[in-house]
């Protein structure tokens, strides 16, 4: 493992290689991301409706609000401190704010949710990246649902890392005597001594939408310990906040007593559920001496996230308006959701074959194709899709091991009311014409 | 060195360390940045002048003009776009504003100078981290100016990188002669192959506020292609717009043809000579292929800055008043540097045997002290100034090796007029009593 990370340069002239760039054993792993072809076909066909971008919807991102905040912040006589340097763990008031309204959820424990333990990140993509990366070398093994987050899986490749999957049933709960059966092939294998974190979503995951039960934390707590893994877990809730109706029951790892020992990392944000360009996010432990480590990486690598789109969603939640911005965001999606869901059956694609479960939170939409029908970048459905003018993030590369080929992501943020029926409409063509 | 790297960890059990914290080799390297304890003094010491913070001046953030932008983006009908995510690489028209300004500096080629290998970061710190982490592997080796920013040491130290000094005369012009020396030396020892890059400072290096002559540039392009050595060149040019009159008038590494086969990476930022809080930095590029490496880095560590400080920025570029707002920060930055220049002679800091040079520009003033004077951190004349009240940066800090004892750094950027005024009287006060 250490050779292949780390090629020995030494007895090689840096000037005989691709130009002088002789690249880390890190920048040499790294590859285009499966996603990125998909992810610029619009920009150049703008006739394709995107189904696929994570993209938020313009039409609820707080324009008016953020110019009233910022009026306000910059016409003060103090209006410049704004403006300044912060810190790297991020502004206190902020911090105190965030910590206060997570643990505000039902069933959250405000002695472990505390500001001296929130750190502010570029998006919670950075808290996640941080946490990685003073935890895993390369050859280590993180533990992830099946699906999940596939820039996730991305960052995990670049750093040389393993994902390997959590076993999930078909319901789409953690199937413990499944998890059990691979600790102890992993045991069996060697392999166990290098997972050094597990990776959950436990609201509105990233692709699938299902939240995590009470009964799948504590299985998954609980068999870990079984195998003497306290290893820590991450819980990914960037989704949380967008609950269509009432905010999922089940308190974060962070309160739960299963977890005690565990060293915990929650991450949040303010990117998915406010204001997206201001790409405020953060990350909540319970472990003092990995947030320092954390920080020094963040310090090393940023001095800090910016410091004025800080002060603006401070003052935004010193203002008490965020928990209504919050509910009526959720509406807002959830009439999305309906939509979509609507569209899709009304155009028969239930009957075609295709299973999906409409969210009660979030933004995406999974759906699993008819046996035989293969959704994977290039196949006939893909291509069917593309000729009508739409596209979907294929299901594969949301698997850490073990991938079908038969699902698809479809996401209702970016798109207008009529786009996304429009592009609904032309998805159940394509499926119609298989 | 591999060895050392990446601890074997497959026969552990993960939870028999540090309560389940099992540390990357990175996590493990990452120690107390030595000049943590030094910027936290103010806040628990209010009494306390600090002259070493890197604080840009309250007095000069530009708090309405930003109002006013944000008021004009947010307002206008397609408002929320500035809200909605960007890219990784950063807004196209920042980018194309950006190359346009870099290159409208005497002598810059604007066909190197590029939109297109343009990306924007949060802070120009984040370009350089992202440099050296495509590049770099632990027991790797870095050449750095001696002195030089004290934040990128931190930086590779956590990397396990090893910074060597590129010879400087006493004049602060790089010594030739000596390099070559330190070059054959390093191939004998077998670590020449192990240089990745050489970082230097171009315009009013931190810490010392000089800039590489024409010359300078030379000797080093020219001495590392004798040696074989078409390394990387990155150089910092953060400070380049705190002109205090006229800009330094030597292009930068990109446009100059001594480079020509060298891969290139130029430094800006809008940190320092703008809005300090919005953090927009930028890394300009002669290599698609360094860039698309960076780029994917980028993706997995944060998925793009945040959006909505670029939009601004990008504003303030196309409204023209960028250029005239860098003349007025170069007139104030100046004023300050006179007012700190005459207090420090007006008592007398010379005759007592120091040196320094006023600076042209930047926000730093670079001192040796008298023959046998100690300045590092806990030295006599560092306590002795902690009781008189002021802080600075003991210079030991920001050299790779061969740290001379006997430098201090003295930021003229956050404090106001009087208080900078007395501050430089503390300071002066400790050395007339050592």
């Amino acid at each position: 493992m250490q050779e292949q990370a780390f090629p020995d340069t030494s007895s090689r002239d840096s000037s005989d290689r691709d130009g002088g760039l002789n690249y880390s054993a890190f920048g040499a792993r790294l590859e285009v991301p499966a996603i990125n072809h998909l992810m610029s076909i619009p920009s150049e066909h703008p006739e394709v409706l995107s189904l696929a971008a994570g993209f938020t919807d313009n039409a609820v991102l707080p324009a008016d609000l953020v110019r009233d905040v910022v009026s306000r912040l910059c016409g003060n006589p103090s209006g410049a401190d704004c403006l300044q340097y912060g810190t790297t763990q991020g502004r206190k008031g902020l911090r105190e704010l965030t910590a206060r309204f997570v643990a505000s959820y039902h069933g959250e424990n405000a002695e472990v949710i505390r500001a001296d333990r929130t750190f502010i990140t570029n998006g919670s993509q950075q808290a996640l990246f941080l946490a990685m990366r003073v935890l895993c070398d390369p050859g280590d093994v993180v533990m992830v649902e099946n699906p999940t987050y596939f820039v996730f899986l991305s960052m995990l490749q670049g750093m040389g890392v393993q994902p390997v999957g959590i076993p999930v049933a078909e319901n789409g709960s953690i199937d413990g005597m499944a998890l059990d059966a691979l600790m102890r092939q992993m045991d069996r294998e060697g392999r166990k001594g290098r997972i050094k974190a597990a990776y959950v979503m436990g609201y509105y995951a990233n692709p699938s939408s299902r939240c995590l039960s009470l009964e799948d934390k504590m299985v998954l707590a609980a068999t870990l310990r079984r195998h003497g893994m306290r290893i820590p877990v991450i819980e990914d809730a960037a989704y949380r906040e967008l609950a269509f109706e009432r905010p999922w029951e089940v308190p974060s790892v962070l309160s739960l007593d299963a977890y005690e020992g565990y060293p915990l990392l929650y991450l949040g944000t303010y990117t998915k559920p406010f204001a997206t360009g201001l790409k405020v996010g953060y990350g909540i432990t319970n472990r003092p001496e990995w947030l320092e480590k954390m920080l020094f990486a963040k310090g090393n690598q940023d001095f800090g996230s910016a410091h004025f789109p800080q002060a603006i969603v401070e003052q935004v939640l010193q203002d008490g308006v965020y928990p209504e911005f919050v509910r009526n965001l959720g509406l807002h999606y959830g009439a999305k959701a309906r939509l979509l869901d609507s569209v899709l059956r009304a155009e028969g694609l239930d009957r075609m074959g295709w299973c999906w479960a409409k969210p009660d939170g979030g933004l995406l939409f999974w759906l699993r194709a008819p046996a035989g029908v293969d959704t994977r970048e290039g196949s006939h459905f893909y291509e069917a899709c593309l000729a009508k003018g739409v596209i979907y993030v294929p299901g594969n590369l949301c698997f850490a091991d073990g991938a079908p080929s038969d699902y698809i992501r479809l996401s209702i943020g970016a798109l207008p009311n009529e786009k996304l029926e429009e592009a609904a409409r032309r998805l159940c063509d394509a499926a119609r014409n298989l």
